[in-house]
């Protein structure tokens, strides 16, 4: 009997909050990798907010076709080679997308021995790249500014948090819970952090940054964008790395009612995607591994098992469940 | 009988449309100048937008006192010297507010023989310097780009993009009527025109940018802002230089609904103040002026006479009366 691969595909479009009904599953046969092609065991999936945008429409990427495995980057196992560089036993990360196997080609990365998938997933993948590259290139923080960091209990804005930290400059984080906080400010050495669901944010990014935010990487939107930007710095940036607060809006919610800010501070709000960046994933891969292994930099992963249950962590992500990267171990 | 200054202060702070109780009219004895300053007799008034906010509240300058003269920039004659920078009988650009007689001291300029005082408060003015520092040091446009500009037949929007033009754009404007857009492409070579009051915005702007618009000049905000948001191209550059539509509301209202944009296109979005660039002003003079002399850049005054007359002038910023530059002659 040949070989099946098992798949959690789109099944329909997501309206609002993503359902059951969004996904189905599927056993097809294994696929064969063409020339220069690799074919892998995937062994673990990055289960990040930016699929929710895959899932309905067109964004920086098209979206994910009805019937299609659902988009996600993973780590695999090479297990057939049609091309030098990924020889066969080697682990490798790429768009595996939400299934068994995978026929991945160019832009499939080696994971260096010794790394562990959670580090290769997190910290040393998009995850980290994004908060280094995000913060340092678009925020561009110095020496004694104040950083202001939303989602900052997620795998990227705790990442983010810590850079700013080892840069020299005062950082507050906002997020969900007072579990969260107290990691955020006991761990990972924020200054002070704010649990957005109990206090008037406002006031409390006020009372946390008296001098004004001059730095807001931003993952979340929303109400809370709106509160940074009250509390803009003069010259402030804003980041705006994602909006996972209106990834579920069945229709566009308005917008900050404050952007006038931005011209009497001198504003700027800039966003970015990661993808244009991967030239420079090198630079950004070692320097989180120079603080990794100096102890300086520290990541927590949220990890479900089972490809079955990639639906259900990802919406860990959106009841704000998780604390670091969520990532499923098949 | 001692001289007399004629002044139009600030009555009260306006909430909504800025109305005639918001100004008073006074004769006070004639200021001194102090040691270093001068005293001018105003003879021109530079009537701009930011006034309403000045009038209102603190913003990058504090709110004019209640019972001050209204804040204005204007042309003088020296009349009283005090400093060899600027001997009696010269026209100096200084911020003289709505009077007739002025004390000035730092940051007064002294306006050179034979510029009208048209050119001198509008082209050569903080009109054109907002226009050019704000197009290309914020904005950045590269020749073939496509930018759009709103308030496109106001005093600064005109300016800007006859300045894309030059500099090889493609050139889409935005204005409040038939006459109004009409200029723009005939006399100034717009490459289009929008009649925002009477067409869809959002459509028309797609139409007439089909490629995206690489930099939006934005003086209007509010649903303006909305629509250009949503043709941005990728890498497309916001410049927020004023928000008229909006300086009138009594409440904040809601911003552009679609800021996730901003992160799918890597969209910027930056606000300036022009005095922060004062120091480039002879470059930004040096560059207007050599357009102007070759006939390739032109420009609009609408002028109002009398001082008594100044807060109707103002008005007309707000109704859209004025196509380019509001001065009040004294």
């Amino acid at each position: 009997m040949d070989a099946m691969n098992q798949r959690i595909t789109l099944a329909e479009r997501p309206v609002g909050i993503v359902t059951d009904r969004c996904f189905a599953r599927d056993d097809v046969p294994l696929p064969a990798p063409g020339p220069g092609e690799i074919l892998v065991e995937v062994t673990w999936l990055s289960i990040d907010p930016t699929i929710r945008g895959w899932m309905a429409y067109d964004t920086y990427l098209p979206a994910i076709e009805i019937g299609a495995p659902i988009r996600s980057g993973g780590l695999g196992t090479v297990i057939e080679s049609n091309n030098d560089a990924y020889p066969v036993g080697a682990t490798v990360f790429g768009m595996t997308g939400w299934q068994q196997y995978a026929v991945l080609g160019r832009g499939t990365r080696v994971v260096p021995d010794g790394v562990p998938p959670e580090a290769a997933l997190s910290i040393f993948g998009l995850t980290g790249i994004t908060a280094y590259i995000g913060l340092l290139e678009i925020g561009r923080p110095v020496a004694g500014e104040t950083v202001l960091v939303s989602g900052a209990a997620g795998a990227t804005g705790s990442v983010v948090g810590q850079i700013a930290k080892l840069k020299g400059c005062r950082v507050v984080g906002l997020a969900g819970s007072a579990e969260k906080c107290a990691w955020l400010t006991g761990e990972l050495g924020f200054d002070a952090a704010i649990n957005y669901k109990i206090e008037n944010v406002r006031q409390a990014i006020r009372a946390a940054c008296p001098d004004g935010v001059d730095v807001f990487f931003d993952n979340v939107g929303g109400e809370i964008l709106e509160a940074a930007i009250a509390n803009l710095a003069r010259r402030g940036r804003i980041v705006l790395c994602g909006a996972i607060s209106q990834y579920n809006d069945e229709a566009p919610r308005p917008g900050p009612n404050n952007l006038g800010v931005l011209i009497s501070k001198r504003g700027r709000m800039e966003g970015f995607i990661i993808l244009d960046y991967m030239d420079r994933a090198g630079e950004a891969i070692a320097g989180l591994g120079g603080w990794v292994m100096e102890g300086k930099l520290t990541y927590k992963t949220d990890i479900v098992d089972g490809l079955d249950n990639a639906p259900a962590a990802f919406s860990r992500l959106f009841t704000g469940a998780n604390t670091g990267k969520v990532m499923v171990r098949l």
